[in-house]
């Protein structure tokens, strides 16, 4: 059902408006240049918005209307959902502020928008949401700036984000980097549709691979878990409010109730939903998630031109919980062919400065063929003396060469250092090979597949369990 | 003494050479490109190097040499050193490798150099390290890529690092990012010069305000501690090899024991070190350090366009023991004059969304007046719909403001999002504001400015007590 919102043949504007810098302004030509639907604004004001005829009601509007996106006051939200049940309108988008966000009268207030959009069968996301975009379809629904450019491969992460502003900064920021998203959903009040309802969407939704979550708090608890530990697509969250000041403010920002901060990691551990700490562990993960294979265990190599910056990478390691292992004798055989003499002779692989396409290939094809190693971070540490290309080729050449073999092995990169490098950076990222700019985040990332792999193959185990019996 | 390393005036290049790839022309090519004193290659195969006369050893070089930095084979290296020593040269570096980082024949080697440099009262850096850059005597004594162009106001954060290539990796990166450093030092095996030798230059250096490190192992842990908690400039570091793989790579790479981390941890906090845990939080305190004051407490407010970002923020603040304050009568009544009704009333204040100068402005003034508070976060989540340039601009004028008060209060900002945030963002530095791209980064950046005022404060009671003893 929610595909009337996401994927709406046609589209109300309620509360449109000619001035762009109104939401209600902003809104509609977002919508108009990225949908290719019917679009209908509503403003009984006004007699032409943006170019098109404006209609003083939904009601007046001549042709079907799939989706309306709401954006008028608080008081008036009641009435306009009304006309919207009676025009037949499947789905809303209710942006206007003023309800359980406020306080009691304001969860009044919601709760009989709610009892009207349950009257006649309308989905509802909000009230006091920012919006949806869903990249796939062409549609931005919200007050985002922009959409990646027409033509662009769309990324396969869709981001839930229960507060507006700072999820859709982050959305432009992944703009920005070109992460690429698939989908965008500021969850607002979250009072019809919630997180099990838009994470079940995406789940069925396939061009989803990778659910982000940035959460204040979760209703509906014990089915979060239930229908959430069911769906093997990847979820990573940043649940906030862990405080009391923090939790204090969530109230007064959507109105949710923070909670004991135990209560939610137990719940997100039950769920199969990677809690992350931090903003930048959010979108680490899901791009390590987007481009990269899961490795089938706990086993990593760690291949450096530094010896420091891979000794910040096994530090990492300990602390996540990924074991660096033992290579065989035959790895060491094939890289000590073409690292130089004094390189660092044990896991984790240092090359003593020394930088060339061969190193890198040979050795991380060695790697590849190890049956001890599951996984490989490869870090090349910037300066004006080497070059950031050849090495980050090799590193494409071999994630080519990984994907094709049964058993996949994801390789997490770390370009660091000053100008120059980036050249490098562009290479790994039209290769789809993740990169981060300090290893410790690239070890995190790398933490974020063994644990969403070692989720599955527990509930695989369960699973067969219950087949048995 | 040291300053005869790194204040030379004239300089013998040994080892050096025209083919820039290798690094004794690298070097060479660095030392002329920076330093405007007398500089000697020394190269018996080489009538003229980069343009100047070679001279077969340094015992050949008509004027005096103060300092000698030397790139030839590690077997080489005793007899180069015992030349400088005969010749009246004050200080070396020694870039060579092949010491004590490869084993037992190596330290041996390294040992008997220390008796040379000794017999001659020579002081030196290496071996095994990259070199030194001391960017307000314009020496570029190392591998390192470029200088700040000149005219550039220097910055006053001096870095420290035991491991070459990382080290000089971050240097690049600080310059790419405009941090801006005073010193780089890569200290390498520490045979002679150590970290405390370092950390005292540095100290009685006037340009140094801020000491960074990336420490791999420290020798002489009594001393380290005794010398170190008299000095009163901050000192952030980084203290790598705590797993044990990471311990065992760092003996193949610079010859350290890295030895117990309780022990370190231990130690630093008597000596006033600030440990950090990652690479970020390593740049991102000692750039707090360099633009801002200490403040003179725990107490922060939290100010911010965006419930989300106040909400992690509030949530990180937790996490680093610094206390959201409740605010007074008259601040309230002065923010709630410039921000909309709707927005939260309680530190962290979040003003929903709007925007301006005013805004900023009017609610840091009242902060800043406000008794409770003793710094302030301020934060700007940018999208599409608002103007990342007036808040910044207010952030700039209260800081001038903050910076004349008597109870100086730091302003940490963080301006987040996507395109466009980059406009503020350079008013911002421009302003001297250190800015980070997530809110949990500002907080730990502000909790290590609050961590060293507490240092402080305990060794000035220790002071008057020892005085009044």
């Amino acid at each position: 059902m929610l595909s009337s919102i996401f994927e709406p043949a046609s589209i109300a504007v309620i509360g449109a408006s000619n001035d762009e810098s109104k939401w209600g302004g902003r809104i509609l030509k977002n919508i108009l240049s990225s949908f290719q639907g019917a679009v209908y604004p509503v403003n009984p004001k006004e007699a032409i918005i943006q170019g098109l005829s404006s209609y003083p009601s939904v009601l007046d509007i001549p042709g079907n209307v799939e989706m309306a996106i709401v954006i008028v006051p608080a008081q008036s939200v009641l009435s306009v959902a009304q006309e919207c049940g009676e025009k037949g309108v499947k789905g809303l988008i209710v942006i206007s502020a003023g309800f359980s966000e406020t306080g009691n009268i304001g969860a009044e207030l919601e709760k009989q928008l709610v009892s009207i959009t349950r009257k006649y069968g309308m989905r509802m996301i909000g009230p006091n949401t920012l919006g949806i975009v869903n990249e796939p379809a062409r549609l931005n629904a919200s007050i985002i700036g922009q959409l990646p450019v027409p033509g662009s491969v769309p990324g396969s992460i869709s981001f839930i984000t229960q507060s507006g502003s700072l999820g859709l900064a982050l959305a432009e920021w992944t703009i920005d980097t070109e992460i690429g998203l698939c989908k965008v959903i500021s969850s607002g009040n979250k009072a019809d549709v919630d997180d099990i309802d838009i994470i079940e969407y995406l789940n069925s939704d396939p061009s989803t691979g990778i659910i982000a979550m940035y959460v204040e708090g979760i209703s509906r608890g014990r089915q979060f878990i239930e229908s959430v530990r069911r769906i093997r697509k990847p979820i990573v969250a940043i649940k906030t409010g862990r405080s009391k000041r923090g939790a204090k403010a969530v109230f007064s920002h959507t109105g949710s109730i923070a909670g004991s901060d135990e209560v939610y990691s137990a719940a997100f551990r039950q769920a199969g939903v990677l809690r992350v700490d931090n903003i930048d562990d959010l979108f680490d993960a899901a791009l390590a998630f987007s481009c990269q294979p899961l490795p089938e265990g706990n086993n990593v190599a760690i291949f450096s031109n530094g010896g420091g910056a891979s000794i910040v990478a096994a530090d990492e390691c300990e602390r996540q919980g990924i074991d660096i292992v033992d290579l065989t004798e035959e790895t060491w055989e094939q890289i000590k062919k073409v690292v130089p003499e004094f390189a660092s002779t044990s896991n984790p692989i240092d090359t003593a400065g020394t930088v060339s396409y061969k190193i890198y290939k040979d050795s991380i094809e060695a790697l590849l063929k190890d049956p001890n190693v599951n996984a490989i971070i490869v870090i090349y540490v910037h300066t004006l003396m080497s070059n950031a290309i050849p090495p980050a080729e090799a590193v494409v050449e071999m994630i080519k060469k990984s994907k094709q073999e049964k058993s996949k092995k994801p390789i997490i990169s770390c370009w660091m250092g000053g100008a120059g490098k980036e050249d490098g950076v562009g290479i790994l990222k039209s290769g789809c090979i993740p990169n981060y700019p300090v290893p410790e985040r690239a070890v995190k990332a790398l933490a974020a597949l063994i644990r969403h792999k070692e989720f599955l193959g527990t509930v695989k185990v369960e699973e067969s369990r219950e087949r048995r019996a």
